[in-house]
């Protein structure tokens, strides 16, 4: 139950050298980076967008840190607040299942929001994410399940701590400041899960970023908040979960890796229960030619926990489509592309070819299967039976990621803004914050 | 434990017609208005104010609302802030025991911040300061003690609620943005007691009031929050207490009166276990000439609690002279002015004179008497002895609570100084919001 050294740890955290970073988690950010700016940038025209865009433009200020989809730029912790609920507005950024959150939406917009306020190279934010990342991973590993199940939103309160430890280390704080920061967000940090369906859910990405920029701000003016905000007695651990472990956030990993690197990326817009069937069926796909016709069944086996959840099994939305198996593998069958939100027309449920080879599927749950897993059974016209299985919770080889990332990049911005995004973030370590920044804003 | 209602009951309540307000909370919201004003000009050049004051001056933004103590103003998010955390530096503001926590410092930033913007009447931020206290204290009874208990600060939990409800009122929200726009702070209501004693302290009345003029702000522009973030399942009662009563909240009191009417005062800067006896010795020194050498001893009835707390018998900095019902008294009987938090000197505790006095008062504890009130004994030396009882909880009389926070005002700011003041409140139906913030901010 004990969580007096988590502070410390952190604050010790923040203050790693960049060389000494995991070679693999650096790698592993930029892809967060390159995903991010995505999904920022292809969810800047939705209704939350806009209204906070317009709100933080009302304010107005120093014009020091891009806002997504706005001409004008605004202070870091406006452009974090507004950036933070941009890029979570599509739900279709990555998640980490140990830190039981969305990683890059509510540290990102800090670490970028402070590198272009201070002038500082990309990479630089890139890494400060990184550690911001890591050191949300571990108090939210802290929090436990529990702290989710009791309603809180890791994503903004866990989330908070790392966007501290971001900005933080892009201002250049000292230790004590840092751990002034670390303790002060402790009073701010926030945010509810009943938010979830509403535009309250991006809104709580956008919490965390600004605190934690705030946080920052204050102690690199000499903010003392008290000694110990986090782990302390009636701190933020002990008011906001019953069953904390601080064993549980710092034991792991070994040595030289980063519990961040376990982070997921969302590579179809739909349900997360339908993915490990979607991955199956791109698999079976690439093995060979299989044109949707010469299938006579698809036997789709997965954990019983999603029979509940995306089984529809004759979907009248577009959103339903996201919760149907048997549409999803007709989609991918018949090669639309399940990565670009905007395939998801309401029409969909409709079309009679995707319809045929629906009723085509059969769903059956399996205790054996994992929640993260699937066993596919293709049944063709020949009589050839192909099986394919596929894992969630096994790693994308680095070529694999880069390939589903640049097409759901492709799928959401089109291919030449996509391509342009890519290359910025591979020529990462040539650009300042601004320059990477000015990607995100829409040309004058 | 039910609380579905709550919601709706505070956006009622928002919508409430100012004609329809009790006149006494009125007249009284006219008193905290005054009184806060006094405290945060009188905390304008703590520490902890130059900072967020530094801070808010570094973003820049539209100048439409004053920052205490600043020349040029700031966005009305910006300035809530700045002036929640200003004005309760000194922590020298009122206090309301039923809603657990400081009503003014973390909504009445919000309120005049907001009708600034607006350029708005005076009397219609107070108003809605008064209907927003009341809100906060409505929610604060339904969260109880145990929230208080468990480590959360009611002055920024409950407060963000009420300031929510003022600046939404001065705002012209519908009833349903309204409603969104407190479903929508429920979600970044925060603020730990783990922060007393640090500049956490004052910073959590700061975010109560910027986050009630955010909220606002964004309802206004259509932002959808979840149904109710404050009283469904994993709302911010179910997941911020385990002691929920909707009863508590909403039975008392009667029609016609409001909670708000039992906020309390603080007249002296000093330990609030103390107060009893100076009002007790100052009606004592009201009805009779008091010389204090003419007194042999001075018996000092009071509640047991009171011992561990405030009965240092000899003080040796200004800081424990506030704790000392010894020193105090002798204070108190030489004509030194509690109420000024610049008498409470490093050398009180060596003066010879007020030493003497010091040794003459006797402290006994007796469960007879509550923990509000006093029983007090001073023997003369011509044997004569003059009993005078107090109880805070009995309320003081419009006069004299204007005595006492005028008398308490020219010693935090001077006769000059907090005259101007006073003529303003007094003057409050003849000026605008604009006119009224003036007087905080510095002379051009």
């Amino acid at each position: 139950m004990s969580a007096e050294q988590t502070i410390g740890r952190l604050t010790d955290l923040a203050a790693m050298p960049a060389a000494a970073l995991p070679p693999q988690a650096r790698r592993l950010a930029r892809f967060s980076l390159f995903d991010w700016m995505v999904v920022a940038r292809a969810g800047a025209d939705e209704p939350v967008s806009r209204i906070i865009r317009d709100v933080v433009a009302d304010e107005g200020g120093r014009p020091v840190a891009t806002v997504v989809g706005a001409a004008a730029r605004a202070p870091a912790r406006a452009a974090a607040l507004a950036n933070g609920t941009i890029s979570h507005a599509l739900d279709y950024d990555d998640t980490h299942f140990a830190h039981i959150g969305h990683l890059s939406v509510g540290i990102m917009p800090a670490a970028l929001a402070v590198a272009e306020q201070c002038d500082l190279p990309a990479a630089q934010a890139c890494d400060a994410f990184l550690i911001g990342a890591e050191a949300s991973c571990r108090i939210g590993m802290v929090l436990g399940r529990r702290h989710y199940e009791r309603g809180f939103h890791q994503t903004a309160t866990a989330g908070a701590f790392g966007a501290t430890v971001a900005a933080g280390r892009l201002l250049g704080l000292t230790a004590a400041q840092q751990r002034n920061a670390l303790s002060l967000v402790a009073t701010r940090a926030s945010g509810l899960k009943s938010q979830f369906g509403s535009m309250g859910k991006p809104f709580n990405a956008g919490i965390s970023a600004a605190n934690g920029v705030e946080a920052a701000a204050l102690a690199a003016r000499g903010f003392i908040a008290c000694d110990d905000g986090i782990g302390a007695v009636q701190g933020f651990i002990d008011t906001h979960t019953d069953d904390a472990s601080e064993a549980r956030g710092w034991a792991a990993p070994p040595p030289g890796r980063f519990v961040f690197e376990d982070n997921k990326y969302k590579l179809h817009a739909c349900c997360h229960g339908t993915h490990a069937m979607l991955n199956a069926l791109a698999e079976a796909r690439r093995q060979t030619d299989l044109p949707a016709d010469r299938i006579t069944r698809i036997m789709v086996r997965t954990n019983p926990r999603w029979l509940h959840v995306c089984d529809i099994k004759a979907p009248r939305t577009g959103l339903e489509v996201k919760f149907s198996y048997a549409f999803l593998a007709a989609m991918a069958l018949h090669g639309v592309d399940t990565a670009a939100d905007r395939a998801y027309v309401e029409s969909l449920g409709a079309d009679p070819a995707l319809i045929a080879t629906a009723q085509r599927v059969v769903v059956t749950g399996g205790t054996e299967i994992s929640d993260t897993a699937v066993a596919l059974t293709l049944i063709l016209a020949s009589g050839e039976r192909i099986e394919v299985a596929h894992d969630l919770a096994a790693p994308l080889s680095e070529p694999q990621l880069q390939a589903g990332l640049r097409a759901k990049a492709r799928a959401l911005l089109g291919e030449a803004a996509a391509e342009a995004l890519w290359s910025a973030v591979a020529a990462l370590d040539t650009l300042t914050a601004r320059q990477l920044a000015a990607h995100l804003a829409p040309a004058d």
